[in-house]
């Protein structure tokens, strides 16, 4: 896999989740079709940024691609359902999502939360199914279990709940960065222990920088989701954009000015691929993807 | 475990389902302290029947209580996000349940999604913790996959999607029973597997007798849950009676007829029974259970 670099590698791997995806959600004509249907609708598109970090960790620690398929399937499922249930009316109220209606929108408000519920679930199925992927029981165990962690009340979930309660009140820095380390930089943090999770006798040293890594990243990728929320567009963005300042929400930008959030992002960018030298040229694909993150306009 | 009939030891599974709930669920303080006291809210009360069912059948495959206490905290809390997703407005919309106020309407409907949420991922994460139960990595892994597959688009919640598609025109029989052995039926009947999970080398003749007994009281139950609708009061229920009829949904007694579809109930409790005869004595409780599950009013 090192003969070519990572961005001609990219497509492979995105081709890779959508076969992933493709043979773990039913067949949308399969019996509750309507649910089956929405499921599918909710899962295309996107960035596939979580799996790429899934696979780049891969790369990082010398294991092939089929033993983290799993892996990076469940946290894009995981991903999806947030960003549905995230969407409903009773939480953020968006219409618009990776360029289109929401699921809400498209269908139904109760399909939308069953779409959630049945994303979750599935992600959770991936990693538990029998397949020939290489790994052990007691591996896709620990993946069970480090999804779940970065999922749940003390995770992702959580997060949005401080989200909600934090809106129409300006939050000092401290409460920002808790919220923003549960709510995005969980499960991009996870995308790189379920890599550690496949990854025998794995030394303590190279599990830590990659968890590092894995929270620059995370806190370093909500930072900068604030400022393009300021200065991008919403055709860029998939989704509307200035929707921070409108509705209130504290933002990074709001609490230490552009300026400053501009360069704390830039240094936690920096720290990320810092944390890599440790692997030396094994890391390539997670600094690539550091720096795709970082030049990213949506 | 065998010198005490089951139904002296129903409190002590109950307190030992207690205990581990208390143990699984943040405590109430804990940040995001809304999210975590809500979802302790909606894990109160309850008749614990689907815990029951995974104790008692560990009893007849002489289980010790400790090896199933995770399952059977992990289907209760499966099934306590189920009725919190369920009773939302975009869904059946209830006010009560319990014998109190809806979790959205002592909250707020996002506390409300994203109690059912953690709740979930609750569920999965007390399957998959490293603790000593006696549980090998392999048997906590296909718990994970049977409550999975029980849970999901194709289980519980696809039972749920396909129940708000058939609102406000009448099921035929077949189409009733698919709902109901998806709606209530998987989750009850996943009970049994999750005991049998945990039971080394089951001969497979037990392992389906089993399952015939949790597919049978699934459906029994689900039958005569809707004859209750028709005979009992709301205060016996704990949630609104009449509802059914009142919002046009498709019943076993509107579809069959009162008595046919009493005497169903009773053939399917009989079915279950009939099955354990492979058992002897070992399933005196799940025995027990099923008759008690006949007997009762709400």
């Amino acid at each position: 896999m090192s003969d070519a670099g990572f961005p001609q590698r990219v497509e492979f791997y995105r081709a890779r989740l959508q076969a992933s995806l493709e043979q773990a959600l039913p067949p949308a004509t399969h019996h509750p079709a309507r649910l089956h249907e929405a499921m599918r609708y909710a899962c295309d598109g996107g960035k596939r940024l979580r799996a790429l970090l899934v696979y780049a960790a891969g790369e990082t620690l010398d294991l092939a691609p089929h033993r983290l398929d799993a892996a990076a399937c469940a946290v894009e499922l995981i991903h999806a359902y947030s960003l549905v249930h995230d969407d409903l009316p009773a939480m953020d109220d968006d219409d618009l999502r990776r360029g289109r209606a929401t699921v809400h929108k498209a269908y139904d408000e109760a399909t939308a939360i069953l779409v959630g519920d049945a994303l979750q679930t599935l992600a959770f199925a991936v990693l538990a199914r029998d397949r020939d992927a290489g790994l052990d029981a007691a591996q896709r165990l620990a993946m069970v279990n480090t999804l779940a962690e970065a999922s749940g009340s003390c995770g992702m979930v959580g997060g949005q709940a401080i989200d909600l309660q934090s809106e129409g009140r300006q939050l000092t820095l401290p409460e920002l960065e808790t919220l923003h380390i549960h709510k995005t930089g969980a499960l991009i943090r996870t995308c790189l222990r379920l890599a550690c999770a496949a990854a025998p006798a794995l030394p303590d040293a190279q599990a830590a920088a990659l968890d590092r890594y894995g929270k620059c990243i995370g806190l370093a990728f909500q930072i900068q989701d604030d400022v393009l929320d300021i200065e991008g567009s919403s055709a860029d963005l998939g989704k509307t954009a200035g929707k921070d300042s409108a509705s209130l929400k504290s933002t990074y930008p709001a609490v230490m000015g552009l300026p400053a959030a501009k360069q704390r992002a830039a240094e936690l960018f920096d720290e990320a691929r810092q944390v890599l030298d440790v692997f030396g040229a094994r890391a390539d694909a997670l600094r690539w993807l550091a720096n795709h993150i970082q030049g990213r306009n949506h």
